[in-house]
């Protein structure tokens, strides 16, 4: 872990993906997804990545540890999350405020009761007490040499209860040495004007205080759908310092989405808080977030949702073609993220032409292409596909209206079988047949494998039923495999769409499959993605 | 269709849905879903129903003929969406201006270009031509008895491009007879502090001509993670009549949602805008309309998503046992949602506890149960389980634990075979062999079943196999059956967790099953559920 000298940025955007997002229901992050997250968010540019809460979680004390020795950071500094020492104990003698101390972070970030409410209910002590632990553990800190920032927990709830009380926690901060106190909607209830009015009565209680310059912070949680508008609001009222997470992680609804809340201040505040060509990054770097934690970016995430330049209304798809950027908020470029027209059953033969021109095919001169191709897509759609996420599958449904569709084999038939025995034992198999003119001659191919499951077995049988007459088959590798079940009130006897992602030889792309039977729909993607790889490299 | 006569109301919360909704990528409503959707937004309470647009989609003009003798509307106005007449075209000889006629429809809500450079871009006519466009549409179907809105396109880009066209535009619109003039923000690109300068700004412009009085409405996207606060700020700035779509359906990042607009209307901003009773089902309609569009509500939803009022912190945990009001925003059942304690590899016992407690069992007096429980959730989730959302599995852990599990009969062995032939058609059976006690003797069980798939084979083969014993199988129904691919990375090869929902009985549970091989993990989800449910019945 680097030691950092640099000078004190004006503006901290400060991350807690890693600790406060890991509430997220559903996300579980071990070490090492923590630290490829970090790595991420350091290339990213933020300013401060919270790693979590040393000396309560243990996954988080390791994590500090193997940071010390494997995360090199450029810009950001790390900062290790605690509470405040307990109630009556002293600060030199709680274990967990050593732990922190001992997690090595230069930063700590602790957090403190300002809700009289809750120091009464939770910590079941003294308004007194809470302002004498805070008091001291940040000059605990401070004496140790960490910057320390202090998060006021349910500050809103608690400043429009008691503000005196409230008011008097954020000062005890400051003046023990805190270099920030951020204010937090812990439950996430608030409104932006009610958030502009507590930070500017705050604001002038500090000024009166003689702490006008003091660095005041936010944090703010989406329970009213408004986490990123309150973060704005309150940066609009003086703040310097956000917290948030990546694609909106954390308990309950989430917090303030910390690439939202970027993208805003830095295109349409004109705050340049992270470089350029690192801003460029941002699409890529939430999907790769997305893909460590298991939770993918939602497409409908602002900026770097797959969804939030995609284009479905013909309306929209034939004005669009005059001038793309009189239908988009900002260039999507900017964030690394591309307008895209989705094919669907909405579609016209606009989007059709558009999403031909996107995968190199003029069909502008062929009206009666168009018409055929939109029927067919709406037709099919009718039966569950959808081509939306699946490019491959819609090219290899142009290019059969154009009477050019590979069929490189036939399939005669297939069989998989799954079964368990009396000792508790799986077996999965599966039996492909094709015949294929080779050399003019009809040939007949059977294969047979086992695999995991069913469709990883017919994968593999498909595989090595193709790959003496087309060894580049093996060059392309299924990764990513997912099923959606439409019709959900049928149960077990619904339809069902499966989407497979293939790479390989450079490539990149989607294939769809639908059917009553799961198998028979994972047959169908597979097989087209065979079909789409051997196509796509000049067979 | 029921005409209305009823006084008009102080504020209109106008649902488009059933319109720019299905803009959604992945979105595709049939006439049936529209009209159930409407009735569900109906039942709520919504102001206006914007049920499409009659004349440019024809699945939209047939919603507008069935809704006229199918729908059945209490509290709501229908609306049919359509726009200015053509350029150069007589109002009276528009086609689909006589569309929206047709229609049937009491309200029209015209979309009028405000933004000078989409006159010029997408229309290719003069700003003069528009403004007629605007004022002869609407001044035609004031004349034909309509209530007529006016959605001002791109409303806000245009007014910061050139203020003074913009603003005859929505002039234009109140003094051709419209009743409300929608700003739309339709690049969804405002930030809250910009749309309080603009909507004041506009305002005042009113006010000179004439107009303060006019009803202005705000029609917001979420595009930079504003869209609800934007409402919000317009709403504060005087706006009257506010849109969006259930669950934030919509173009690209989706429009403003209007299930947490109202919330923040009616809970925090003291608008009584829905009577109590209706607005405590507003959960049970947004996952209801979910389930008609096939998109389920996303569960960090703002008040009505699974996690908006979920635990899972230990620290939260057990500091809810001691007041669960400090830690809500508002009483969740305000909204018909619930708390709910969330068991995961991060829950220390006082969440086991709790989770004990809600589904009827104290485990308070035994803390070994509850640390083996605890530890017993870590190593089977580090494997792929989820509890999360299989409370039914849970309980089967803990039943375990108690040495209470039910093993109602044991499994000598399962095999699933799908296969398609030479004439392309495809065989799915399933055979299970069961073991059990019956009056004291060991009885065999051998059952078969063909299905849609291999899992409904099974289910059926199963079920076939438990009926004699146990006749009440047949009241229980799997109702929906989720996959998700651990690991996507592996592709095919992947780890694969099944969550199967089954209800009967009056009760509905989820349970859960992991392993390589999809059948597999669906087999366990789907054995647990019959073992649950007999347990549940009293077996």
């Amino acid at each position: 872990m680097t030691q950092h000298n640099a000078p004190e940025p004006a503006f901290h955007v400060y991350d807690t993906t890693l600790r406060d997002g890991s509430q997220q229901e559903g996300l579980t992050l071990s070490v090492t997804d923590k630290l490829a997250v970090a790595r991420l968010l350091d290339e990213l540019g933020v300013t401060y990545i919270e790693g979590g809460w040393p000396g309560a979680v243990p996954r988080d004390t390791e994590f500090f540890a193997r940071a010390a020795s494997e995360l090199e950071l450029t810009t950001a500094r790390l900062a290790a999350f605690g509470a405040t020492r307990k109630a009556g104990v002293p600060v030199a003698e709680d274990s967990q405020v050593a732990a922190l101390l001992g997690s090595g972070a230069p930063t700590i970030t602790l957090v403190a009761k300002s809700d009289l409410r809750h120091v009464h209910a939770a910590l079941r002590t003294t308004g007194e007490e809470n302002l004498a632990m805070v008091r001291e553990t940040v000059a605990h800190l401070v004496r140790q040499g960490r910057e320390v920032f202090v998060d006021a927990e349910h500050f809103f709830d608690g400043f429009g209860h008691d503000p005196d009380y409230t008011t008097a926690v954020v000062l005890a901060a400051y003046e023990a040495g805190a270099e920030v106190v951020a204010l937090c909607d812990t439950n996430g209830g608030m409104l932006p004007h009610q958030v502009t009015e507590i930070v500017e009565d705050l604001r002038s209680r500090l000024e009166v205080a003689g702490h006008a310059d003091a660095r005041l912070g936010v944090h703010t949680h989406n329970d009213s759908g408004c986490a990123v508008a309150n973060a704005l609001t309150a940066v609009r009222a003086g703040i310097t310092h956000v917290q948030g997470c990546v694609n909106g992680y954390g308990e309950r609804t989430g917090n303030a989405d910390l690439l939202t809340l970027l993208a805003d201040l830095q295109l349409k505040m004109g705050m340049e808080l992270v470089p350029e060509e690192a801003f460029a990054e941002t699409t890529r770097i939430a999907h790769a977030i997305g893909e460590i934690v298991n939770m993918p970016v939602t497409p409908r995430a602002p900026y770097v949702g797959a969804s939030a330049f995609a284009h479905k209304a013909g309306l929209h798809a034939s004005a669009i073609r005059v001038d793309p950027d009189l239908y988009q908020h900002i260039d999507p470029r900017a964030i690394g993220n591309d307008m895209r027209m989705i094919i669907s059953d909405m579609a016209g033969r606009a989007s059709i032409e558009l999403k031909g021109r996107e995968l190199g095919f003029d069909l502008a001169g062929d009206p009666d292409l168009l018409s055929r191709l939109a029927s067919s897509v709406k037709q099919r759609e009718a039966v569950g596909y959808s081509y939306e996420a699946a490019d491959a599958s819609f090219e290899l449904l142009l290019l059969d209206q154009l009477g050019e569709v590979p069929r490189y084999v036939e399939v005669e038939s297939w069989r998989a079988t799954s079964q368990q025995g009396r000792d508790g034992s799986l077996e999965t198999e599966a039996t492909v047949k094709l015949v294929g003119d080779v050399h003019g001659e009809r040939e007949r191919k059977v294969a047979i494998a086992e695999g995991n499951g069913p469709v990883n077995a017919l994968d593999l049988a498909l595989r090595a039923a193709l790959r003496e007459r087309f060894p580049m088959v093996d060059e392309f590798e299924l990764q990513d495999f997912k099923v959606r079940i439409l019709d959900a009130h049928h149960g077990t006897d619904a339809t069902t769409r499966v989407l497979v992602r293939t790479s390989g030889r450079g490539l990149e792309f989607q294939t769809v499959g639908v059917g009553p039977n799961v198998i028979e729909a994972s047959w169908e993607a597979v097989f087209d993605a065979y079909t789409y790889g051997l196509y796509k490299t000049g067979v």
